[in-house]
């Protein structure tokens, strides 16, 4: 039985078995976790100077090596995080609503573990041990697949998860953490149907791209965000600057920062000076379109139709002068990732549109892209950003990892 | 530009259009479809009669071509089904939660459309109107892809449906019936990211395992059922003769009619005969296992491994003894599609055992099987029964056609 099947197998096996543990042994795993994390620090640094030296000969970029080191402080905030999800209340069990039919059926829908879920990730090695808390707070089991970069280190993390957690009576087999990282054993891990109940990619746009389409498991998909900010005509101008220059530069390596300025026409001349020279000073590179550029060109570059597309990460952003919110709806309902999409304005009207018209996870008025985020947003915790419909959409918490049961008391009822 | 490709780009804007649409225009819609149905009927059953010409030149099955006939009772049957999805609660806008966080953003869950549901389905025609108006009363666009059996009758209440709909202010685009009915066009269907948010297969094991391996859009998978009546040894005899008679043989084709019997050693000397007998009245062929042919061995015929497996949805029944609750559950657990399980108890202990710890879509205590369906649950109406974890599972109503949106309405906060 090749490593795959086998933990695939332990995690369907444990998962049944996770149906009977209570909130209480969940709870005490969780606290035993986060304190072996920190009791075991030495044992987590030393497999994680593995992965370091081995990147380090393969020449990793230097941003990634730093995502990829840990530290006694490091490992204390993973630590932390557990003791957070452990704080969470445990969504497990509640009834979110029970009926009486017309032949006295009572029906009642329960919330239910998903089953096995199952995450393929990239370098961050602290991901293992967010993502098997959450799914261990939500009675599921994991089968977990990170990158190359971090196996040592992963695999440290995920023994002193197990050793943990089964001490403290979780059913074993419940943490899984597949070592064997080719890329084959990634795509046969996204055709377990049968054994994985929900596939969950985190990482960069060639990852989704190939759990997009090679997985037969039922997969929510993350992440990609190109997110845009309009600065309507009716705009507080100074509000409209803050915003813009939050959204794009103060992380803008993430998920939900701005990589889209859409300002209206009507105020162009006006707002695009001030913000050019912000964002300027700040270190963004500009492409605009001719509009826009013709206002304030200094080191303005053309902006072309890819432009619109591109999440760019970094330190770039691409302007567009636009006729007022019918446009720029259009824009971003054309171009968007469907992820967070930001309106500054005071017209109550046009505000209303912009929250009932654009198709995204999160639409904001008068407030930055920022925000979306499971913490920001007050769930405690996320496993990542759903940008498909179905099953869960934008930040999801501890309830998206669950499902429902439908639960029937009866009293010998038949159908006519 | 191929069919396919046209009818999603038309249901993709759509959708966007859909968004501005009140439950009014949607409800007018819907009533004039149901007028259109009946006022246009001698247009089906010309469009149904060309189909049946050619389904007995292709000597297609007796049952099916009773499947695929439209008659003016049964079109009458369909309107009326229109008017009762009209007569449904719009959940679309309604927001679940909506909370305010310390820096003052209001953060709302609003239940929006899923944008473009496409559906696949098999020989019924009426599975064309009811899919369209679920689908309408939800705000969603769809594609619907039918069976060329049936494509003269889908495409004419296609066509009636169009007119009804658009003439009543529903936007161009919404509804669309795939007319080349190859299954490389299906196959195309599936994989048209970008343009369908949802894929529901509705057919047979083919079509669905079909879906599951070659869509790389979100699918909803429905239907198999795989169900089982564990008859316990604490249970009122009568009761449950009554539950597994009415689980087999009321309506022994549908998914949540029961494929296994369950016995508790304690009670098979006394159940067995007294249900054999039954079974055996209605016509009803019996595979057991050694420990219940023993008992009543009258025509019943050995049961095999691949027989826990079977769906028959026909008049055969799997039979087994076995030890108490603990192994009814681990039986159910290990064969069954999750779908629908009963157990027939005086047992409080029992009976919650059961709920707790069988993984199925709706687990019942002391009532048939046959109740797992959207009009019994008191849903109104359904699409069909999902048997994933992922989005819903069990009979999907209006709400399982919903997506959310979180609103955000601030006041000029940015992220620290």
């Amino acid at each position: 039985m090749s490593e795959l099947t086998e933990k695939c197998t332990l995690a369907r096996d444990a998962a049944q078995k996770l149906l009977s543990v209570s909130t209480a042994v969940k709870d005490r795993a969780l606290d035993a976790i986060a304190d072996a994390l920190v009791e075991r620090t030495d044992e987590i640094i030393a497999a994680n100077e593995l992965d370091l030296k081995n990147a380090e000969e393969n020449g990793l970029r230097k941003s990634m090596m730093d995502r990829l080191r840990l530290t006694p402080e490091r490992i204390k905030g993973i630590a932390d995080g557990v003791r957070e999800v452990r704080a969470l209340r445990d969504p497990i069990g509640e009834v979110t609503g029970m009926w009486t039919r017309p032949n006295g059926l009572q029906i009642g829908r329960r919330r239910v573990p998903m089953g096995v879920i199952a995450i393929i990730y990239e370098a961050r090695p602290n991901v293992t041990v967010d993502a098997a808390a959450l799914c261990l707070k939500t009675s599921n089991a994991t089968v977990l697949r990170g990158g190359k970069e971090a196996v040592k280190s992963n695999t440290a993390l995920m023994r002193i998860m197990q050793d943990a957690a089964y001490a403290a009576g979780i059913p074993e087999g419940t943490l899984n953490i597949i070592e064997d990282t080719s890329r084959e054993t990634a795509t046969a891990l996204m055709k377990m149907n049968g054994y994985i109940d929900m596939l969950i990619p985190r990482g960069g746009k060639g990852l989704i791209k190939s759990v997009v389409e090679n997985a037969t498991v039922p997969v929510v998909e993350t992440a990609a965000g190109n997110c845009h900010v309009y600065v309507d005509g009716d705009a507080d101008l100074s509000m409209a600057a803050d915003i813009v220059m939050n959204a794009k530069v103060q992380r803008p390596s993430v998920c939900n920062a701005a990589e889209t300025l859409l300002i209206d026409r009507s105020i162009a001349d006006k707002f695009v000076p001030v913000i050019f020279d912000k964002l300027r000073a700040a270190g963004v590179e500009l492409r605009a379109d001719e509009a826009a550029k013709s206002i304030s060109p200094e080191g303005v570059k053309d902006a072309a139709e890819d432009d619109w597309y591109t999440e760019y990460n970094d330190y770039i952003l691409a302007v567009k002068v636009v006729d007022g919110v019918d446009e720029a709806i259009a824009h971003i309902n054309k171009y968007n990732t469907k992820h967070s999409e930001a309106i500054v304005t005071e017209s109550y009207t046009k505000a209303q549109k912009f929250l009932n018209e654009v198709d995204a996870a999160a639409v904001y008025v008068n407030a930055s892209t920022r925000f979306t985020d499971g913490n920001e947003f007050g769930f405690g915790a996320e496993i990542g950003i759903s940008t498909q419909k179905m099953h869960a959409r934008g930040p999801m918490g501890l309830e998206a990892l669950t499902s429902v049961k439908y639960i029937i008391y009866g009293s010998g009822q038949i159908r006519e």
